[in-house]
């Protein structure tokens, strides 16, 4: 259970670094950059480096943190770092942090002259078990997510769980709406077991499980052609509650929050479009609604989450696709759902006592 | 001899963009985009319409002609167009130009919302006989040619002569080089019949043959790891040139000019440091320097010439590396050569009477 094989590369757990280790020390490489931003060069490079006895071999480029930086102006200036130290097709990039620096600095690296190697360190829950496969990079251009981007598989990626012990208890809930969605859309008995587990006390093991859900489920459709798309539940109406929220709240909802609304509400069109029990419904809401902060979905605010689902790129042609549950650990997918129905979840959402 | 496969995509050869016509009404794409620079959109676009019977159904985005605009920020501008006109992952890009915009417009491609297709009709001979092949997109950054860049094949490839009449002769001169290039890297027979034909009038069979040239080298070693150095015979020292005279001269060589003297060069390093006899570099040195237009590798250059080569992409460490004919018509690479002879190649370059 030390690693996992997914298409193209592996996975190691919690194995201390020590293949990266052999990697960075074998000469393959030119040179070598560890790519951060200010919060993990402080917080996760002092026990990267212990990790790996004491390692100092490597130019650091570091930017500012947050998603508002993961852009294709931040891009520019580490193309141009890069060439600036002199990095030539045989260097090697590993990117230390969250999901900002795994994505940002895998689309860096993978058009950084035609393509160079990078390797993953995700040093969030989110991106432990949801960036760290797949193969997606990409970068945010004027405001709009994942624009730009490439399909690039990293060489490999290292999940440890030492990592976590400084992230804010925050960010552990939002990484955590994940692995509840893993298993609400293909095991139940790992639903079950989460809900009996503490997301701050979050086990190697349950990651590995998580990460092996989304693992199986790229490896089959490594395009997003159909079956993907259930990797997708919660995030129809959570990307656009999310990104209302970003626009609109003084405190903005965290990913992981906005997908737990997300989920309700799709839970609810997946009782009403699907074969969704009732008492799954109210399972599912009555676990979400206990574990996540209170939140109000504004009825002013429906015309634009509206319009939002609409441009979504997941979309085609303008109607929108939801991934329904058929049962909790089943999922299916290219699910057409009337307005009126998306109407009627934020109801839902609203009437079940979740609000403030 | 009308179609060519490739590795992953078929390149179509004077076939009246017939395929290209059933493509797009095969209704596999949600829009059409033609991507085109002010010169091709005037010169080549009429008569693609023509071919595809009177074809309008798609949108047009036209930038600024010329290397200096292959840059990133032309990129995020079309990005962002694409964007405002709803482009989503099914729709198609086809690219009608040079090198410039099948390059740029790869690499747009590429990357919009991770990959979209696109389709290359190369309209100037250098990009017909050798932007056509490889899968390599690129754009340049801070005018460093192809800092980034992907590898990403298009669908299909359509090469049409009827686009090279309104071609400026200096332009078909220039993509002339490749095809000299060409036969002396592969095929002696190829070399003496391009010597008795006459650029002008370039022939649909002789850019079929250079294709397929590029083409089998390229399938062997898709990933640039040895033998598709052969390419860059010509390159090292042209690339220096090229570079040098952009900066320098009022009116500076165009690619193709810039090569035919890198193979001259390259030939006599040929000549002292790999098999290449003196009657062969004596050949070679007429045919070219009676070909193209006069000039002079200026002393005060040579220094900086250096430089440039020791930093171009191509090279690991510092190490500059050469690739030498070894005869007429095969090529060996990875040879190092001592700063001391490339030095004597300029030499013999300024003492042919080649310079004015
Ligand atoms: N490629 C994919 O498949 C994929 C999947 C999911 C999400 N994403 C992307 O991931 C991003 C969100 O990921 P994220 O939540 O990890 O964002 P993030 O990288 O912004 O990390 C969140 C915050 O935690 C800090 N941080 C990171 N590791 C820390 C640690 N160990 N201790 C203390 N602080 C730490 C960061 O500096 C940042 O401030 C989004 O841009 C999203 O698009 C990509
Ligand atoms: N991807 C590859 O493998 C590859 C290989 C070789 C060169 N390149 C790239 O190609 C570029 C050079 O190619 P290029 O010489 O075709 O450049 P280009 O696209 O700039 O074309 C040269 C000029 O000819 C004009 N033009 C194009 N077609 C015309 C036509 N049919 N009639 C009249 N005018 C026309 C253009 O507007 C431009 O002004 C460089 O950026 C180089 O890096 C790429
Ligand atoms: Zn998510
Ligand atoms: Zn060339």
């Amino acid at each position: 259970m030390n690693k996992l094989d997914s298409a193209g590369h592996s996975i190691y757990f919690e194995t201390g670094l020590e293949s990266l280790a052999n990697i960075v020390e074998s000469g393959r490489y030119s040179k070598i950059f560890v790519f951060a931003d200010s919060n993990t060069s402080e917080l996760c490079l002092p026990l990267f480096r212990e990790m790996m006895n004491d390692f100092h071999g490597f130019d650091l480029i570091e930017t500012d943190p947050g998603e508002e930086n993961k852009n294709i102006d931040f891009c520019i200036g580490i193309w141009k770092t890069l060439l600036d130290f002199g990095a030539d097709r045989k260097c090697l990039m590993i990117n230390l942090g969250g999901g900002v620096i795994t994505d940002m600095g895998g689309f860096v690296a993978s058009t950084y002259k035609r393509g160079i190697d990078f390797i993953n360190i995700p040093t969030t829950l989110l991106s432990q078990v949801d960036a760290s496969v797949g193969g997606k990079t990409g970068i945010d251009v004027d405001n709009v997510k994942n624009m730009v981007g490439t399909f690039t598989l990293p060489q490999c990626v290292f999940i440890e769980t030492a990592f976590l012990k400084t992230l804010p208890q925050r960010e552990l809930l939002s990484g955590f709406a994940e692995m509840i969605k893993h298993g609400l859309i293909a095991d139940q008995e790992y639903y079950q077991n989460l809900k009996n587990s503490d997301y701050l006390q979050v086990s190697a093991p349950a990651i590995y499980r998580s990460v092996e859900i989304k693992n199986d489920v790229v490896t089959e459709d490594p395009h997003e052609k159909g079956l993907r798309k259930i990797l997708n539940f919660g995030h129809t109406i959570g990307h656009a509650v999310e990104t209302y929220s970003l626009i609109n709240d003084a405190q903005p909802l965290t990913h992981g929050e906005a997908i737990a609304i997300g989920m309700i509400c799709e839970a609810f069109l997946s009782s009403t479009n699907n074969t969704f029990k009732a008492e799954e419904l109210e399972d599912v809401t009555a676990y979400i609604s206990k574990l996540y902060p209170a939140y109000a979905i504004k009825e002013e605010s429906f015309a634009q989450l509206m319009e939002f689902m609409q441009s979504d790129k997941k979309n085609e042609n303008g109607q929108i696709m939801f991934s329904l549950l058929s049962g909790i650990g089943k999922c299916d997918y290219n699910c057409r759902v009337s307005e009126k129905d998306i109407l009627e979840s934020f109801a839902y959402f609203n009437h079940i006592g979740f609000n403030p």
